[in-house]
């Protein structure tokens, strides 16, 4: 049934919005039989050259690749590195609050957005509101494993500063993600520290290992280290919002000086690109379709600031799964909220 | 004049100990002219068979490779997983207790282990004590740059929970060592955050942005992020010493995991091997002979727990020149101490 209604696309989002997000909604129509709403400013989505061909109005009438793509205004744009929670107080008319409002309000079965991360998470928090019992969202972004199913890192950067019982949710939701997306039952979930003992880490994570120890529904397999992300021993990795930023954006430009060296080095044997792109594709996180913002009441896809056409398409392919596998009614039924909640 | 010392060696420390840490102190003998103090358990000491050859009393008399090297004795071994602090506070006859006393009563220049961190922080910490005006003492961590020099990181491990004002610090001493150790003039600082603005990041880097502002005799460009680190565009990185370790094993991680994988891509095409061959030496953290602990009244290197006989070598030569170039000196010299200080 949800999966019926359109998927809400941030238009305006992303370093090369809106021509790559507009081809990336009629990649999605073609490829996966969607039906997309794109939202943003009608007259810079119809200037774009990859609307050519398609009727833009509310209803979708275009040739066959526009078909099942409409149109719903919105007249800001929120930049990409605007302070995202004051920009969504203020801007009530930007295409990512006016897409968490098509979710809300049961016009659209998702929201995906490779704009400005911080304004997404706001703009989905307040207007989606929180799954009941949630104390905060986390943002959940996997990280590829080479000849294994990615680890699930969160929260990958909604919450700079977290509580310990934060991260015991977190868990939770993870736990629930990777099995709807990753198919992974009993996921082993770790907690990021600086040495396998419990006593190991800051103030933080010693006090969430103990409330870890003791949260209902996981796979707590204790603390992890950096260097165990990207193995096949652990499933999903808790952390706060901070160090979980850093660390994707760590592990993001080590990758990428790796692999730029290593094709200096190799420039003499251009025979072996073929070899390596395979080992490409798996590594870039286009392929995994972005992160997911969790614990929100309803679907939300983050997508990579540089995302193009088939990242939109990866992106929204994920958010009809999730939609389909109801991710969010798991999610609220796996949840234990806090005794002395803040929410 | 300290160079004149001999340089302790902490023969019980690391995953290869005592074999392979008695074989780099012979290299580095013949290979750097030093003299070296190996400090551990006799027996075993003489019955590793690096030894063979070797004169093991107090003064060195054996073959050419053996001259230089002295054995001071210690009973204890501090296990490689154990509290540092604790172990240190109980064992007062380990080896890396009395190889931090012996630089603490001027019977030798450094002091080198590649055994516990936690411990190697705790004995140098409370045997020599902390250079007049520091705080807190400072993991300091070259990370390899491809193509330029490396990016120094700290703290990658001290101390996990830090005040903004030792980070501060941190970045006085940071600057200091990228200054005297790869030659950097000016070294651009950057406070590791997860967003370029000062309002970005969590309360610690927000409140240590501001001091970071106003610290004098360093170059700081403002914050970074964990994509910058294996860039040219920043020579020291600041951190807490949670997220700085966080931060150095999961670029191990990913690197090994990436290597791993480019060689099993590449495995049909083995003449790529020696052209992959000074990459794989400029990554590999032995190439830069460990971590060095900044703010402590002598120097102390601290090497990778897998170090075999090259990077002992290589730790030993960095231990040198930093006693050469005076680096404690320069550091008691930079240092601006807390107004408030807890010292």
């Amino acid at each position: 049934m949800g999966a019926s209604l359109p998927l809400a696309l941030d238009a305006m989002g992303g370093d090369n919005a809106p021509g790559e997000i507009i081809a990336g909604a009629r990649g999605a129509v073609d490829e996966l039989g969607v039906r997309v709403t794109l939202v943003g400013q009608p007259e810079r989505i119809t200037a774009a050259p990859e609307s050519e061909g398609m009727n833009l109005g509310d209803t979708a009438l275009g040739g066959p690749a526009s078909e099942g793509i409409s149109v719903h205004p919105a007249s800001e744009v929120i930049a990409m590195d605007a302070d995202g929670a004051r920009a969504v107080r203020r801007m009530k008319d930007s295409s990512l609050v006016r897409a968490a409002e098509l979710v809300r309000d049961g016009k659209a079965s998702a929201m995906i957005s490779a704009g400005n991360t911080g304004a997404t998470v706001a703009s989905a928090l307040l207007r989606m509101g929180r799954i009941k019992g949630v104390s905060r969202p986390a943002v959940a972004t996997p990280i590829p494993v080479p000849g294994s199913t990615p680890t699930v890192l969160l929260d990958a950067g909604a919450m700079a500063d977290c509580q310990p019982s934060w991260l015991a949710q977190f868990a939770q939701m993870g736990s629930v993600y990777a099995t709807k997306r990753f198919g992974i039952d009993e996921p082993r979930v770790g907690l990021l520290s600086i040495g396998e003992e419990a006593s190991k880490g800051n103030q933080l994570t010693k006090e969430a290992h103990a409330r870890l120890v003791e949260t209902p529904g996981i796979n707590f397999i204790g603390n992890v280290e950096g260097r165990d992300i990207m193995t096949d021993g652990v499933d999903v990795v808790v952390t706060d919002g901070f160090t979980g930023n850093v660390v994707l954006k760590t592990l993001e430009g080590g990758l990428k000086a790796m692999v730029a060296a290593v094709l200096e080095a190799l420039a003499s044997e251009p025979q072996t690109l073929g070899l390596l792109a395979p080992l490409a594709t798996q590594m870039d996180p286009d392929t995994y379709g972005g992160a997911m913002l969790l614990g929100v009441d309803g679907v939300c896809i983050i997508s990579h600031g540089s995302s193009g056409r088939q990242a939109v398409v990866n992106a929204m392919r994920v958010a009809r799964d999730m939609v389909e596998a109801d991710l969010v009614g798991a999610l609220a039924a796996r949840i234990t909220p806090e005794p002395t909640s803040r929410s």
